[in-house]
């Protein structure tokens, strides 16, 4: 059955590991600097590598429990008996990509710093490559273990009636998009809980009462809150993207094979134009990293032009060689699908643009509520949240005419071509994230530059390099914004495409219920493999008119603030435990201020850890165990509206959560750089608080909402034939 | 047609307005106090009604074109020719109520200051039975409204097909609810943005800067800070409540025409139903309000006691008199809809106590945030976004449990009688509201309260009798919380039954489109009058698989969030100018600190109006026109996606705010009240940073979301026949 074509994908991959680890290499050539330096980024890497043991221990055990019931339900009859595998998969191979980049980063750190104390230009080369070595190891796992479980697939499943065979293969590959999912949320969960409870103490206590700079050796949080920065934004960053990627080209696969089920070869094509979008983006990111190249002595303003070319040079290309893919595919709607991608590279551009406005110190928003900082922190958080919320509707609408041109585009302009059109969103969704290598990268090297100025900072290197790893780390925020932009634009359009995947799944549900099967095909005059997307919205009566889906949406839209309810507070508890330790060894140790003793970082480190993994329990259980209560009671009409529901409140949430908390940022760094009175100012005082609020907002609650809504449509296609089975309403 | 049993319908009305007057007149012949209390609340009260006199020449601008828009629509016969008349008459009425409660509510600060001075139980009774006019004018004027039109209507409108008629009466009446709900948001975020930024900005530079008592009358911001209680938490909360007591009644007549259109006399019962359940509550509501009376030197507990006796007494009796009206009516499903009634008195009574237990300083949640307040204000602000946010979970649940309850009581456990369950899904809106009279008398009471301090404060009476008012102000915090429970409660119910409404008005509409009803009886098979719910969204594909369903609901939850974020900016910007204002008069009349310079109160009061007047139109305009937009461009199913989207997100979001906002109230309170360091300590001011920030949270966004729900709905009916005729998709 296998196409040719097929083996770009295992070869992209491979290429993609292969030059991931020699940047890895190239990096670890590096030096690490002075002695101090070296310690205290043995200390970070001590710290990270303790905290990510700990928290795969815990999530070993949540993917024991939920092994065991996928095997019982395979046991049973309600799934084949692949999924349990596939599922640990995901789950494993999503914390592997977070665990090198991870190991990356702590290396990198010092090695950046070094670099940055000869020139700006060495430590923007020692950054990236080191974030080009997360965006490759990402992109390149998540094609291998697609290319390998498509494989082994299709060797082990039989054939049967035409076309079903890889309807089977491409639901039975989503369990492994779960299992990324659910790896993926408690690493965003627990990382995102464990770098602001560090981030937070170490501000309140370091920079508003002790009145010492940011990364302060004196600060006992300092080492806690650059373990944070690689746990959060490199390990919870790296399995959360390797998520979306996978995500979004396996949803896409499935409706390929489920729209095309009856048309012979395309719907091999229609499965494979994902995968091969994916991976010639990812042969092209490769290309892209190569192009970002400064000349010495370059302005920061030249050094976001040297990325930016390296982005937008993979985009050109696979704007053209999409083109190359879909007609050397043979697909008959090229022009359409084609479309299709580039709405969604624009859609994903465009989101990030605007939140580079709404979040940017260079705009109106945020030197507003700069400005608000004059009548201290009340009017500063009423204006954040203020501008956060009104932010909204600019990606809403962007979205929204994206995913109606995506799927007109793709549907040939026939509004009922549900499953067409569908796959449309769904590719649209492929083609913001195909150049994810690179964009990755970018975004990746910003906590790397971070971490560089912290050691800088704690190893005492100086103003001037400080200087430079503060304009790598602030041209890391503007690649964060947009990266931001196609991290939530995804999510929301992969969440559309899973919608429509699940309804493929209680088909496949339905086949192994061969009496509820039955009732189905006499309600609809048709046999289950005929059914289409309206057939199921018929039987099952997913309309606006039927209360299971009315309250299945409430409790969806509830479950985003819930989620985000859960995480704030864990932040905030944690925050004031650290607030309390930092206080207590200023008190204890006077040392410390003098610089006489050395503070006991590793209590921080450990209240941190600690801290995470508690807190993250609740909020990720709730979210598996969500569509699963949903389904029972309500059923399928009410797992609809959770879904829905969900997608469409936690969207609108996660906008305003990560835009407000980045305007916040961004507002601080403004007055810190001389308006409203400057640094110690009053106004610099009452931003700081804008600010400390924003830390949760833009890396705990916000980023995690996308995977929220992704492992809740994840979660509900595994467990569509029980859904089915059980349903009580 | 008529029954003998409407007759007690506007008999209720004009008791209800009897009574108030007579609460007025007797209110009146209280003693204002000393000539220093009378210039104040003659200060307060010109006002007041300065501001009122200005909003309503805008709001008439509005109306003015909305009813031409209207006189349009009928001429060229998308509508009735009684459209634009009721809708005019719903505004109006709903303004009166408004002004009439205001008058009253500024009349009686200083009254019950005097009485307050006297003793804790007279100014009880005055504030309390001042607020009972204010409950008795909205559901005497909303009673009256309703009577008036349904007798203007049935001699109006020609018999036609059986059953046909009734349906054209209440769909038009439907009209006068958007009228009401128009009004009532101009009212609501007018109100709510001036008295927050006069609040905002009195507390920011007053206690926070200058250290001065709230309400000192060297504050300039003082007697805008009383005159905003009067406009929004009185005026606004007027406007807002006639609009969901109409609102819920109107809604289920609607619904009970369209249920029981083919069941002859029935169908005049069904809508019958919930007028007299309205009109019986408000008689008990008067019972009730007798009922309220104590003792001499009453403590506080007792007090409230008091209060809750007058209200549980009408709750139990109309649980009993609406069995009692349920059977006078000869209506079958006699148990069924009264268990839906009982039920959403439940519904109410149980989100007014999960609102009371996540907002009370009695509780862990709002002591857990005073605890925060210990590390500063960033701690508060994220404790208090974790608490509300996590606090919608309670709600949800109740309103999901609720709403199918009364749903499968009312539709005889049949899940797919659409109609009928829906109808009883109105019927428990009408439950929960059936007894407003008395629940919002104890509910207006608090901002009486609250100005009654405030006289006191400024008049210099003493610190017992400041302390008298306090008690009955903190009382009326309780209540309040109880009566936000309902208000967001029925909103959620009413904007359920609205849904059905509004495909009972496209039949209508279709009505009037013979080349449209005939392609939609061709395709359902049936003809347009015996054409039920679910043939409508069969035919307009209202699925979750639409994707103009879906981009609706994206639309309708980003509309939640950004009508919160540009009330939120207003009260801001608006609360900024304010402070300036202060700061500058401060700094310039030295005279003012020491008490010998009177401040300049009116400057104050004039940028309080200004700013509420020029801020309210952008986020009131969009409410009204999204769901024409909508309707345009997506259709019916996109606008079935928006409200069901604004709903689920609007519904959360508005408990979100409103509870976030009455937590840090409360934390603050319990602080002052001595813990944590009492007032002056750093914790205290950490607590008054949140309780700036919750003051737009529960008194502007949060309110104002209950009407944008509805309001959206009842434009979405009054256009519906438009959308038919026009929409693009």
């Amino acid at each position: 059955m296998l196409n040719d074509l097929f083996w770009i994908v295992p070869i992209a991959s491979i290429l993609a590991l292969v030059f991931a680890y020699g940047f890895f290499k190239s990096l670890m050539k590096e030096s690490e600097g002075t002695e101090t330096m070296i310690k205290i980024a043995k200390h970070v890497r001590e710290g990270a590598m303790a905290y990510l043991k700990q928290q795969y221990k815990v999530v070993a055990i949540v993917f024991a429990v939920l092994t065991a019931l996928f095997a019982l339900m395979a046991f049973t009859g309600f799934q084949n008996g692949f999924v349990w595998f596939a599922f640990l998969t995901g789950g494993f191979f999503s914390g592997l990509a977070g665990f090198f980049g991870m190991k990356t980063a702590t290396y990198a750190s010092a090695r950046a710093a070094h670099a940055a104390s000869k020139s700006l230009n060495k430590g923007l080369q020692v950054a990236f490559r080191s974030g080009a070595v997360m965006g490759l190891v990402v992109v390149g796992l998540a094609l291998l273990d697609i290319a390998l479980w498509f494989l082994v697939l299709d060797i082990m499943i039989p054939e049967s009636d035409p076309g079903h065979k890889l309807v089977v293969i491409t639901t039975t590959m989503l369990t492994f998009g779960m299992g990324a999912s659910t790896q993926a949320l408690f690493a965003r969960v627990g990382g995102g809980i464990y770098t602001k409870a560090a981030d937070v103490g170490a501000d309140l206590v370091g920079k508003v009462e002790a009145g010492i700079p940011e990364d302060d050796p004196r600060n006992p949080a300092t080492i806690a809150d650059n373990v944070g920065d690689n746990v959060g934004d490199v390990a919870g960053m790296g399995a959360d993207l390797y998520e979306s990627y996978a995500g979004s080209i396996l949803a896409t696969a499935a409706l390929g094979a489920a729209a095309f089920m009856h048309e012979g070869a395309l719907q091999f094509k229609a499965v494979l134009a994902p995968m091969l979008i994916g991976a010639v983006g990812t042969i092209l990111s490769i290309i892209g990293i190569y192009a970002v190249r400064t000349k010495e002595g370059a302005s920061q303003k030249e050094l976001l032009g040297a990325l930016g070319k390296g982005v937008d040079l993979s985009s050109i290309l696979i704007i053209i060689l999409s083109w190359v893919i879909l007609n050397a595919l043979g697909i008959p709607n090229v022009w359409g699908l084609w479309g299709s991608i580039v709405i969604g590279l624009l859609t994903g551009w465009l989101i990030g643009k605007e939140t580079e406005y709404f979040t940017s110190e260079a705009y109106k928003p945020t030197k507003g509520i700069a400005e608000s900082a004059e009548t201290g922190p009340a009017t500063v958080i009423i204006s954040g949240i203020g501008t956060g919320m009104l932010s909204t509707a600019f990606p809403v609408l962007t979205i929204v005419i994206g995913t109606i041109l995506a799927y007109l585009t793709a549907s040939g302009f026939v509004m009922v071509n549900y499953a067409e059109g569908l796959y449309g969103i769904g590719i649209a969704a492929v083609g913001m994230l195909s150049t994810l290598g690179i964009t990755l990268a970018t975004d990746a090297y910003g906590p790397i530059a971070d971490n560089a100025g912290g050691n800088a900072e704690m190893s005492g290197l100086g103003e001037e390099v400080r200087k430079r790893t503060d304009a790598l780390d602030s041209l890391g925020n503007t690649t964060a914004a947009t990266g931001k932009g196609f991290a939530i634009g995804s999510a929301a359009l992969t969440a559309l495409a899973l919608l429509a995947s699940y309804i493929e799944e209680l088909k496949i549900g339905l086949h192994r219920l061969p009496e509820k099967a039955a009732a189905f095909e006499q309600a609809i005059g048709k046999t289950l493999d005929h059914a289409n997307l309206a057939d199921f919205m018929d039987y099952y009566n997913v309309t606006l008119m039927n209360p299971k889906v009315l309250m299945g949406m409430f409790i969806g839209s509830m479950m985003a603030f819930m989620f985000c309810g859960l995480t704030m507070q864990a932040v905030g508890r944690a925050a004031q435990a650290m607030v309390e330790e930092v206080r207590r060894q200023f008190r204890e140790m006077k040392g410390i201020m003098t610089g006489e003793t050395e503070p006991d970082y590793a209590s921080c480190v450990a209240i941190s850890t600690k801290g995470a993994q508690k807190e993250m329990m609740i909020p990720s259980l709730l979210a598996i165990a969500a569509p699963i209560a949903v389904g029972l009671i309500f059923g399928v009409a009410g797992v609809m509206g959770l879904l829905t529901g969900g997608l469409a409140a936690g969207f609108v949430l996660a906008v305003f959560m990560a835009n407000s908390g980045g305007a916040w940022d961004n507002a601080k760094k403004y007055i810190e750089a001389g308006a409203h009175g400057g640094k110690g100012s009053d106004a610099h005082k009452a931003a700081v608080t804008g600010d400390t609020v924003g830390d949760p907002f833009k890396d705990t609650s916000g980023p995690s909402l996308n995977i929220l809504i992704k492992l809740m449509s994840m979660v509900a296609i595994v467990m569509a034939g029980a859904t089915v089975a059980f349903s009580l309403l």
